[in-house]
């Protein structure tokens, strides 16, 4: 088959591999048919995470088709149209039984296109199959329920619940790339006072609002903590959120907090940040960091099978899956092509 | 009367002053009878709070005797015996409704010995008295309730409570001075598996297991994330509590917690940390900062009043309220003089 497969810091490439198969009873293997990359991905290629091996498969998000199972599975069979979750689960676990899936300790957890060979490929092996795919609704595109591979569940889990965004609150979200504006659709489900977009880019500012931003800061113009102890009283932000990955986005966030504020961090981060803490240890900050448990998928499910979320509004550009390599030239020139989601779909 | 006066970094003295007396109509004065020095104060002392002006009274921690009251004061009147609360709260703010009153937006929060006169004087003027004093209980003394000026308090709300402490966990306590000591008493309120105490000191951790450590690691000679990663699974500690104030510390407790675990800051910090979120991002964890807001005095006084609660273990040293120079240096002196609290006391 071919996959997408990392050689070290900078270097991929769209090759022959041998053919995914099933090796526990617990897997399934998924015919690959609409697949993304995320941000994630950026960060592996840029040495972020050393420990990802070279000879990866990439990627940790697909719609497809099971099309071989192992003896213990019982959830999925061949022919069903599935999510694959970018967070696999034994479901056994002490983290797994208490719902922290991205932390299981029984091999499962964020391992695809990461520990283990991940999406961007004709197929893929997907362990705990029962616990870590979901069946296609029906009346939703594979593109929408793509969003629920990672990038919806984790603003929602790792942003708008680890920040506890409520009725009234003011959300600062520092990022107004693909999770920024995933972030949110999912603080909106909260019912905000406002959701304040930051960002240095006005095009992704504009993306911002038609996601449902009511206002935004261009931080390379105006002070972004001005601007929102501006509409705070003075105070600052209930709820900041990280969604960019960089030590000055998250130093950003615990400026624009109010005493009793929540930063939550979703973004990746491959260097320390400095916590000021000669300044916040009398503010009551909580600091969340987070990977996505994936709890939330049937909720998120839910929501976009009732119409309640546009999922598939994120995807600005559309490959075959072939040209994945020109598809992640234009994901990672985002700021130039405009592009918020790519995907890639095979016949 | 005399006081204990503030002259900048390094200096301080017992001296005359003019009365406290009453200023607002929600103020009452209070005459001190028994009075302590918080790590706090040495903090003040150190230079880390430049906020603190040359020739304010230091101390926020006294029990006395109501002498006079202004019109509006309906909680106490002269002649009560009172604790006099390190937080003073309007009670009518956003915050103080939200029980947040260290946040106080109406003139409250910590005041006392820091932006006004504070309690290491003969007598002190305390504000929004309604909120900020408490009748001492029948059958305790003055030395334990005294512990509930700030300690014990600032242990429970931002220690126990802030790092969710529940039965089963494991808990580190990092630094076993006063703060940690009565972190250790919050801690086990709440059933926990094990409370590790980590020092330099062995005295104080000597201490720390008559407080009800039962574990101690002396991080001078021993690994202390090996220990706790030794005894928790290879995981982390479920809660870290830092209670020193330094960014070694601080760091230390990041280290030491499990995937999904919470640091619980209680130290005053002077300096920035540096946090690894290169590490932290994918591991769940929470870390709180916060000033005691004294919500929990009322059932810390009950606790007390109980007898669930030996408050009064913590006061190693007695002296006459005019020695309190004196006092300031077998405090300071801890490592050597094996100070936890000191009390002065006055006729």
């Amino acid at each position: 088959m071919k996959a997408l497969v990392y050689h070290g810091p900078g270097s991929k490439s769209w090759e022959e591999v041998p053919d995914a198969r099933v090796i526990d009873d617990t897997d399934a293997v998924v015919r690959v048919e609409t697949v993304t990359i995320c941000g994630t991905d950026l960060h592996i290629l840029k040495g972020d995470t050393p420990e990802v091996a070279d000879g990866r498969i990439l990627g940790h998000e697909a719609v497809g088709t099971v099309v071989s199972v192992g003896s213990g599975v019982k959830a999925v069979k061949p022919g069903d149209r599935v999510l694959v979750s970018c967070v696999s689960a034994c479901g056994h676990c002490r983290f797994c039984r208490e719902g922290r899936f991205g932390q299981c300790l029984g091999g499962g957890g964020w391992i695809l296109g990461y520990m283990i060979d991940g999406t961007q490929a004709e197929y893929v092996r997907v362990p705990f199959a029962d616990n870590s795919t979901y069946k296609v609704p029906a009346g939703t595109s594979d593109e929408e329920i793509l969003m629920l591979a990672d990038i919806l569940p984790t603003s929602y889990e790792v942003g708008a619940l680890n920040g506890r965004v409520g009725p009234g609150d003011t959300v600062a979200i520092v990022g107004a790339g693909p999770i920024g504006l995933s972030a949110i659709l999912s603080a909106r489900m909260f019912s905000p006072s406002h959701v304040v977009a930051i960002d240095l880019a006005d095009a992704r500012l504009d993306a911002a609002k038609s996601f449902g931003a009511d206002l935004t800061v261009n931080n390379g113009r105006t002070d972004a903590v001005e601007f929102v102890r501006g509409i705070t009283d003075g105070l600052g932000a209930d709820v900041a959120i990280e969604a960019v990955g960089v030590p000055a986005t998250f130093e950003l966030c615990t400026e624009l907090v109010r005493p009793g504020g929540r930063v939550a961090n979703i973004g990746v981060h491959g260097h320390p940040a400095t916590l000021h803490l000669e300044s916040l240890w009398i503010r009551d900050i909580t600091i969340t960091t987070g990977l996505v448990d994936t709890f939330s998928t049937p909720t998120l499910l839910r929501l976009v099978a009732a119409h309640q979320i546009e999922a598939g509004r994120f995807v600005t550009h559309r490959f075959d899956l072939d040209d994945i390599e020109e598809a992640y030239k234009v994901f990672g020139n985002a700021a130039d092509t405009g592009a918020i989601k790519v995907v890639m779909t095979r016949a």
